[in-house]
Order: C-alpha cells, then sequence, then structure tokens
C-alpha cells in the first residue's frame, strides 16, 4: 500500500511535520498517566496530550531498579482509550523500544531519563524516525545537541518525581539566559561554543583510545563516529546555534518538566517562557487528581492573571508530599543521567 | 579405544572445529538454567543453548560469598534433560573446574566473572582443552587477549545479574568502535597495540620483582611467562590484530551477555551487531520465564522488525526488577574481576 505509506511519511516524515506537531501542544499541559482510566481523567481535565508510562517518576524513584519502556498493552490501552494525542517513553539510547513505539503509531516518544538509560555515551538517533521525539535538557548545550540529533521538542529536565520545581526553574532560567547571551557574540565565537557543545560525542573514542594504550588526544579530522565526523557535528550544532541567536529561542518548543505540582508551579513556568507543562506525579500522586489537572490546566491558559491562579489553587487537597532536592545523593538525581 | 579417541579430536580438538562450534549458535539465545525443569523451560522456547549454573547471576549476588562450578550431578542432570548443547561456567583460571566439565562432556565452558575468580594473573589455557571456551570481554583488548589463549567465543561482559543493559551495551560499542579505530592505523601501530594489549600478562613478574625489593621496570626478551616469553605473546596478539583488523571484527562470535533482561534489550544489542544473546537471571528472574524465553527468542530472529519486537513485548508480565549501575559499588561489579 504505498498510498498509506506516503500518508505516513506525511504525517511524520520532515523535520517541518514533526516540529509542527510538537509546536500543536503550544499553550497545553502533558499529563503522565499509567492506566487507561487515568488517561480518561486526563483528557477530562484538558490535557492536550498524555504520556503513557508504566508508573508515574515518583513510584519509579521509590521501587528502584530498572525502569523500562512500559508493556505495549497498556500503551495500547491507553491509545484506545483517549482522542488526544499519547506520547510514550523509551531509554534514553534504546533504539529498539523507540522503534517498537513507533510501530504501533505513539504519537510521541520521550526519550527519557525517568527510565534507566541504556546506552553510555550514545541518544537515539533521532532523525531515522517517522515519529517526532521529546527529549529533557538541563542547558542550551543539551538542547543544542539533542534539536541536532532530531528532537522535535525540549522540556526540561527538573528532577522528576520530586514534585519540586526548583530544578525547573533552573533548567528554565539557564536556557533562557544562555539563549541572551549568544547575542553578544560573534559568529567566530559561536563556532568556538559548538566545538566545545560537541565534546559529549567524542567520549567514546576517547575511552577507545585509552583502552588501546594510546594517548585520548582527539584530532578533529579522523574522527569517524558511526557515519559522521566530528567536523559534521561541529558543523550542525553551530548551524543551530546560528538559528538560535536569531530567533532568540529554541527552533523547536520547549516545555516544563521535572518537579510541577501545583497550578502556581505550572504558572511560574510559563512566565519564565516555557511553551507549554509536563505534569508527571503531579496529578496522580495528589489528592485530587481530576481537580488538580483541571486546575493545573487552567493556570497555564491564565498563567498572566493572578486572581485565576488564586482562584484555582483553592480547596485542591494535599499536592504530592514532594522531596526536598538536597535529600537525594548525586546517583539519585535523574538528571544527571545524560548530557 | 584409540578410534574413540581420534573421533573425540575430530569434534573439538582444533582452533577451526572450536570456532565451528560456536558459530552454530550464531542468530541465537543461550539460556542461564540451574535444573533440567528449566532447562527443558529454555529448550522449549527455542534456546539454542543452555548455560547450567548452581544460581543465576541475580541470585549469585544476592547471596554473596564464593561461588563456583555447579555441582556435577546438577549439570548431569541438564544434560540428560535436553537435546541441545549444555554449556557450563568455571572460575576464572580455575583449570580443575574446567579439567572436570571437560571430562563430564558439558559442549561448552564459559570461563566466567560470575563465579568468583581462582586466579589473580592467568586465564585457563584454553588452546590445552578439546572442549570450545567462551569468555567475558569489555573491549578489544580483553577480546584478543582471551582469543589468544584459546577462547572459541566471546561475549561482552556486561554487569551480570543486574537486568541493566546499559554495560553490554558499552561494552559492544567499545568492540565495535575499537575494531573500526583499526582500519585508521599501521601495522606498525598495530604492533605497539599488542605491546600495550600484552601487559597484563606481565603483572605476575612486576609484583614479583617489587616483592625482591627491585624495580619493577620489565626488560622484554629476559620475561619468561611460563612457556611463553613476552616477545611470543605479544606477536600472537599481534598475528590476532592483524587478523582483526582485516577481517573488520573478531575471528570468533562475539554473543550479547550481562544485564540483558526485555525482548527490546535483546534486539538492540542484535542492532550493535551481535552475533546471538546470553540471557542469563533476565528470563528466570520474570514473572513469567516460558513466555518471556520465547518472546526474546523471536526478538533476536526479527530483530530488524519493530513490529515483532513489539507484538512479543505485549503482556509478558514484569520483567526481573533490575538493578541501576551507579548502586554497585566498584567491588561489587562483577566486570571488574579480570582484564
Amino acid at each position: 500500500m504505498p498510498l498509506d505509506l506516503d500518508l505516513k511519511k506525511l504525517r511524520f516524515g520532515t523535520e517541518l511535520l514533526k516540529r509542527g506537531f510538537a509546536k500543536m501542544q503550544k499553550g497545553g499541559v502533558i499529563m503522565d498517566v499509567t492506566t487507561a482510566d487515568q488517561a480518561l481523567v486526563a483528557e477530562e481535565a484538558g490535557a492536550v496530550a498524555v504520556m503513557a508510562l508504566e508508573r508515574v517518576p515518583a513510584d519509579i524513584r521509590a521501587a528502584g531498579g530498572v525502569a523500562r519502556m512500559a508493556d505495549p498493552v497498556r500503551v495500547q490501552e491507553i491509545m484506545d482509550a483517549v482522542t488526544v494525542p499519547v506520547m510514550a517513553k523509551c531509554r534514553i539510547g534504546h533504539t529498539v523500544e523507540a522503534q517498537a513505539l513507533e510501530s504501533m503509531g505513539v504519537d510521541m516518544i520521550d526519550e527519557s531519563e525517568v527510565l534507566t538509560p541504556a546506552d553510555p555515551w550514545f541518544h537515539v538517533k533521532k532523525k531515522q524516525f517517522q515519529v517526532p521525539f521529546v527529549c529533557g535538557a538541563r542547558n542550551l548545550g543539551e538542547a543544542v545537541r539533542r534539536v541536532w540529533e532530531g528532537a522535535a521538542m525540549i522540556r526540561t529536565k527538573g528532577e522528576p518525581g520530586t514534585g519540586n520545581v526548583i530544578e525547573a526553574v533552573r533548567h528554565m532560567r539557564m536556557m533562557t539566559a544562555g539563549i541572551a547571551e549568544l547575542k553578544t557574540r560573534t559568529n567566530d565565537a559561536l563556532l568556538s561554543i559548538s566545538g566545545r557543545f560537541a565534546n559529549p560525542y567524542v567520549t567514546l573514542l576517547r575511552e577507545i583510545r585509552e583502552s588501546h594504550g594510546e594517548s585520548p588526544t582527539i584530532a578533529e579530522h579522523d574522527v569517524a563516529l558511526g557515519d559522521q565526523t566530528l567536523d559534521d557535528i561541529t558543523e550542525g550544532l553551530y548551524q543551530t546555534l546560528l538559528e538560535v541567536k536569531k530567533l532568540q529561542r529554541l527552533p523547536v518548543v520547549n516545555f516544563a518538566a521535572g518537579g510541577i505540582a501545583t497550578p502556581p508551579d505550572a504558572a511560574l513556568m510559563m512566565q519564565l517562557g516555557c511553551d507549554g507543562v509536563f505534569v508527571g506525579s503531579g496529578v496522580f500522586k495528589s489528592e485530587n487528581p481530576e481537580a488538580r489537572g483541571r486546575s493545573i490546566v487552567e493556570a497555564v491558559t491564565h498563567f498572566d492573571d493572578p486572581a485565576v491562579v488564586a482562584e484555582v489553587s483553592k480547596g485542591l487537597g494535599g499536592a504530592m508530599k514532594g522531596i526536598e532536592i538536597s535529600q537525594l545523593a548525586l546517583e539519585e538525581r535523574m538528571q544527571e543521567r545524560s548530557e
């Protein structure tokens, strides 16, 4: 059925269409759900999309062990239950989990640090997929690397499953100020920033040379990283940085995620310049998910109207308990899981 | 019975035959089993071979203490129960465990870091055996040393008993990229890499000279390591490296092992270039070993067909819980047990 294939390509195939799909979520709230019932609650509350996963981040954190792609049966049940787009998470670098989710027809894949990473060096090559991807980032370098790899949406990493907004604020401020800084830089300076942004891609090569007993210094021109040279990569990052400097924003939408638990949290992230909000554990680990979900949607829509934010915050019952960041050891911080 | 002896030699005796036996497992899944019942489940699920051991790696890790060769009664029961080849594990450097297993007629011996090492410097001299061996490796240096010692099959070490695929991915990427790097090297450079790859073989000598209060510097030409000089060893490693450079792969099959717990994990390792997959704790520490075993076999066969991988991943029940690598202290990492 070549027609069918072409339609699929039309839907997903190009960078423009992938980014376009992501933009359609703008101004909205995307909620984590683990069952079809929760998905219906989220849809009813006004979520623009739902994220299907096995456990919300707070429960993943509590359970420990290895967190993997959800059972496809569960994802399918959620897809069958709601009419809004359904996203699902794959492990960082787990190309086959991403392929499996794409084959099922999920609308977007989150290559997420909430799950246990599967590759110590590489993220999924997202340009080789027809389905759009969202990835987490703590700063401009991470965002530019993910966009260069093909991400159609960026979200702050924050610190997932903590109900503590401070890390999402940190990452959004790093991003915004990092973008503003580019205004003061010449294009030559951007080229040298691109070179430094490319560093994480050459760590494998460095380790191989060390294992060969050779000096780990990398001569730029003989570096082959699969099908790309380091020069190709630096050039790609440079082109993205030029675009960021000119637009004074990322070329894809940038959502807030990781610790948003209340309507004021969501509105705060919007005032800091986010394009929309992911709520992970914040809705379904609270006392009244229906009311809290609706209120967070309202707060994102009216983020600049304090009276509305105050009104929708009334009588929601307890928010998720949350975790003070300083209580987390470094290896328990999901945001540290990729760069 | 000289005829019987000759037949035995024909079956196992030469490098060609040993490597040929290993190649026959290609594209297949080898499963850890601890009882005849489990072996039958594995055979029924489509395993090309089974690995007989006393406890799966996750239980060895949980039990602590010293892990040794399985009781030969158990190994024999497993051999009597199934028609597929039966492998068994001996401790690193434990020549007599290997001899005992060979005398019983096991089809392949895994000189494995999952058991407690028995020799601080030397691996078993595998060329002196008629039975083929498989050994773990984290990078090209370890693989080339094991092949030079006589291993007929290499597997990634990964991190056994964790259900966490990231270390197997790390080792496979180190191997593949390390082999690709050789293309850019002159034969002179290969000779110097061989010299550095020989380093672990001279650590005993270094420690002896230190215990004599002498400088641990090693003069290349007067080093005698049993029946080999350091020059002999370096030359042997160099010849293997030349072959690797020319073939652009190891001269023996290379399987994935150490942390594979789901069908997508197994397919990911195949996409990274493995020749087949060992599943240790992943099958029998999961909720539904029969279904999971079958699904992993399907995923290895159809590793390039995401729709099949997604389909066979449905409704398998819980995977093994697993361990986040950062939660393991360095001395708890089995992959560090040899080099």
